[in-house]
């Protein structure tokens, strides 16, 4: 199985990572090596056929600041020019246009590739389409790292809930949210432990896409179109983020074992993102960079998952997952 | 889909509610109804090649507290008589001898035939020898409801976090007890408590099983076997139950943000049942009768899960979600 990385930052890299550790379950699973012929950066690329060395692209990476000595304008010229089996689109995302993500994604399923990102932009502004684009075209698109990460959502929906009827799903679905607002728990004040998640490297330098429930919102519409089916964008989620929050509204709620949580709702006709009271020991109420969702269903009742939703070898570990799900499905048809 | 029922108590019956509830879903998704040919209870049969409604034998039952007009001794014979696909065992657990649940699932892997069971006795007792005997029939014994209801936790390791290393499993798997316990952090003593429960209907009137920790060491030993690829069985596990919790116990945990759980525990060389502190906030420091479990792995890290451990309807979603994924199964073999 051949596979083409675009987006070489993090994610790329700890992709990278993930294959050379599990190459030989790989092998063992499916009685051949899952071999990276290709892998792109934001200006240069590298190719062969016979595959690389994941690790050796992370060193090169590393050291160079480039993933390849070929320099590109056009990553779909690129991608055309190579023999690819699954695209691994991880490039930053984009959300107001998709960028070179949503190019890249139609071009592998226009052509009949499995496409597996965690790229956020494109789902969450064109997400119908790329589905369509790969139903007609009789490929997987998958994406379990977009929305929280190593947390299992996507798939277990899909897989292990088939017969459920999902009524709603409600979660914590931004870890630096989450964490501001646990340390808050404790009598900080925002502005305070704000400047420590971004001493932390939890929060970014302008933490707006966090804090105004932005990237939150971008999960709860690819929520929207894979769990529920519907075909929403971004513009259509009814956002409020932390930044209103002061501390007498979180012992307001402390003094009713309440605690305060970013929480993204989504339904058949809910599509929100804001700040809402849990009570202190129930699944949704918990502290720290975590994420976690609250799917409710006709037949299972309420089902909880929480895991980490970010970092390096975490949301690998998610493309992995989707890794295996589309080979299990090919060597099936086989 | 012919599917014979032995046990026709609560879960028997919500599972022939929620047949009948996905009558139309599972026609859409193979092009053939799931048929109810056979049915068993303590005592009595009922057997028609052509199928029963579901809910006609669930109403049978509750009116005569029979589900057939005839009675049997032995439950193999009468399943040797009956032309089925899938077994559906989910008679009264028996961790001692594993009871007639053991012979039913022996018959039908035997013979060829697919299991699906919530039954602790048999998978506590006889893992890999049933393992072993579904394998070399080529068939499926699948479980969920046996370890935490409608908490997926079976099939999520096995199918969606296939490419982990999966390195512990913690959790909470009896909901009595840890309904106890949460009641118990508001400061109200054991024996209080334990009324409560009984009178709630969450506690039997002999609680020996639950708050002994004998319900979560048969989980822990279903874990061990199933996603450590161990042998171990009921009696290998380290079990301590909650009778010895003190009101001061509670306390002292509180002063330190702390809740005392009963914890299962479970890894490549741990198989152990016991009260442990956890943090508040932290996702197994859950209250109620919830189930949770967190499933440590070295690229995802921890992933949580939690749901309703047990109820007439969670625990048949379970069986459905099996049910998916032996049919998904057949249908891409053919």
């Amino acid at each position: 199985m051949r596979v083409f990385i675009c987006g070489f930052g993090t994610v790329g890299q700890g992709f990278c990572e993930v294959l050379a550790a599990r190459r030989q379950f790989l092998i063992d699973r499916y009685g051949e090596p899952v071999t990276v012929v290709g892998a792109m950066d934001s200006k240069t690329y590298a190719y062969n056929p016979n595959g690389f060395d994941p690790l050796e692209l992370v060193s090169v990476k590393q050291g160079t600041g480039r993933v390849g000595t070929e320099t590109y304008q056009d990553s779909v010229e690129v991608l055309s020019g190579a023999e690819f089996d699954i695209l691994v689109e991880v490039s930053p995302t984009d959300v107001k246009t998709g960028g070179a993500g949503l190019r890249n994604i139609e071009y592998a399923l226009g052509n009949g590739k499995d496409v597996i990102t965690v790229n956020k932009g494109p789902l969450a502004l064109k997400f119908r389409h790329l589905i369509d684009l790969a139903e007609s075209n009789g490929c997987c698109l998958r994406f379990e790292g977009s929305v929280g990460g190593a947390m299992p959502i996507i798939n277990l929906c899909r897989d292990n809930l088939a017969g459920e009827r999902i009524e709603s799903i409600r979660g914590i679905f931004n870890g630096t949210c989450n964490f501001i607002l646990s340390k808050m728990d404790t009598g900080q004040p925002f502005e305070q432990v704000l400047k420590e998640a971004q001493q932390m490297g939890y929060a970014e330098t302008d933490p707006t896409n966090d804090i105004e429930g932005y990237d939150s919102a971008c999960k709860v519409v690819i929520l929207a179109n894979a769990v529920f089916g519907r075909d929403v964008t971004f513009n259509d989620v009814r956002i409020t983020g932390i930044t209103s929050i002061t501390e007498d509204a979180i012992s307001l709620a402390a003094s009713h074992n309440m605690v305060i949580r970013l929480i993204g709702e989504v339904s058949e006709s809910k599509l929100e993102v804001g700040p809402r009271l849990v009570p202190r020991g129930h699944p949704l109420g918990i502290s720290g960079t975590l994420n976690t969702a609250q799917i409710l269903s006709d037949l299972a009742g309420p089902v909880t998952v929480t895991g980490r939703g970010a970092g390096r070898i975490e949301t690998a570990s998610a493309i992995l997952s989707d890794l295996i799900s589309i080979m299990d499905e090919r060597a099936r048809r086989r």
